[in-house]
């Protein structure tokens, strides 16, 4: 039987590999490196610094394959997505089937943690439904950029006994914030915290966290909001890229 | 100046533990190990495992003292916790300033990752703002239930582009599941998926994650709610203790 790692590498900082993931890396015959182009050429550096440096025995093969782009001008963002997913289906099918042998080991490598706004588990469920290529699948999870967060700016996600809502710029920007003290906005490419209610408000803002450029900036709402546009704004540019996540907090006098 | 480390552990499983944290641990003069009685006991082991296991110079101290009890009494919750806070920042103040010398390093060690349900970053941040003792302080994040939950049950746990919320099965008994299509509940005592609207909600269950007693179910919460509810009862009866974590999640066609 075909097997399928699905594994969590930590959130930039090659530190943040567990035990387990490592363990996995080195059961592997066959990395799958499916990328989206040249924009995070510096995450596929780190992503190869992990390989070389907790891979023991060197006899794995690396497979790319290009990933299918996904038509932004759908008008539903869903079926945009489902879209992209079949297509990216068909290519990990592909992959499974041609490259990898009956008793062979796979691996998906996921920044992060698989579970969170990452859609290879999904994917592979999609190709498993299919029927026309049969596989196990495990997954091993990985430090996500939300812990790497409130890590960074050491500090608990949730208020006393209150909940924690972690969703999209896109819905921040719809005002749905989950009624919970605690929101973490991942996906935002828009500055979205700019139509968040500020009464009350802290940020906890970080780009690049783990890598060598992590940069963080925390404050109420109204006063560093400016700061975290601009900042970003130079980053990207200076990049080419930003990866970013927030929280914003109701703070409320626990201690 | 004294440093203290707040490290996540990860959830139950000695292989969660990351290199970063790995390399904090090594750093460690004197471990604090503040414990609530005999009821994780089995944890407790565990971790002397973590620390066999991953400290390869054995010149360290360990600090043990009694966690304070919380008064379950207090009619209100934020209230007692608060209070329960204030005792327990006055042993760690205790420990930091009488057990750890000048230049040296202490460490708290947590189960899963320090930013989620845990208090300590928030009493550390009590005993600084005392100002009766100084020392920096750094988060080491760790594999949450959360996460470990998601990756035995091989699924995602936002739906495409959805939220998902984090809350407490008291918020849940409220009522309180923050608009989002992904709810997960920690510190349940109560059984209060029952309080959850079922229709074609599924639920994720999983007990004792990352340890050889990992126990999961999962399927329509109308269908297996029942069984969730007997087989948390014998497990806590035999066990003595249980430690578990669901998620509900409406399900879409997504694939």
């Amino acid at each position: 039987m075909r097997k399928i790692y699905v594994i969590g590498l930590g959130s930039g900082n090659p530190d943040h590999m567990t035990i387990q993931a490592i363990k996995a890396l080195n059961e592997v015959d066959v990395f799958f490196m499916v990328d989206k182009g040249a924009a995070a050429s510096e995450l596929i550096d780190v992503r190869e610094e992990i390989c070389r440096r907790f891979i023991e025995d060197s006899h794995y093969r690396i497979v790319r394959a290009r990933n299918p782009e996904r038509d932004a001008r759908s008008a539903d963002y869903r079926h945009g997505v489902e879209e992209w997913h079949k297509a990216r289906a068909a290519v990990f099918e592909d992959l499974i089937r041609d490259e990898l042998g009956a008793d062979e080991c796979g691996a998906f490598l996921v920044w992060g943690d698989p579970s969170l706004y990452d859609s290879t588990i999904r994917i592979l469920q999609h190709v498993l439904a299919q029927r026309s290529v049969s596989f196990e699948y495990e997954v091993i999870p990985g430090i996500s950029s939300v812990q790497a967060l409130a890590a960074a700016h050491k500090i608990p996600l949730n208020n006393i006994g209150e909940a924690v809502h972690i969703t999209t710029g896109r819905k921040l920007a719809e005002g749905r914030m989950g009624d919970a003290e605690s929101v973490v906005v991942m996906l935002d490419g828009e500055n979205s915290f700019r139509s968040a209610p500020a009464t009350n408000s802290t940020i906890y803002w970080g780009a690049y966290l783990g890598m060598p450029d992590e940069t963080i900036i925390a404050g109420p709402l109204e006063e560093v909001a400016d700061r975290i546009e601009e900042v970003r704004r130079t980053l990207r540019e200076k990049k080419g890229w930003i990866m970013d996540i927030y929280l914003l907090k109701q703070e409320r006098d626990d201690a």
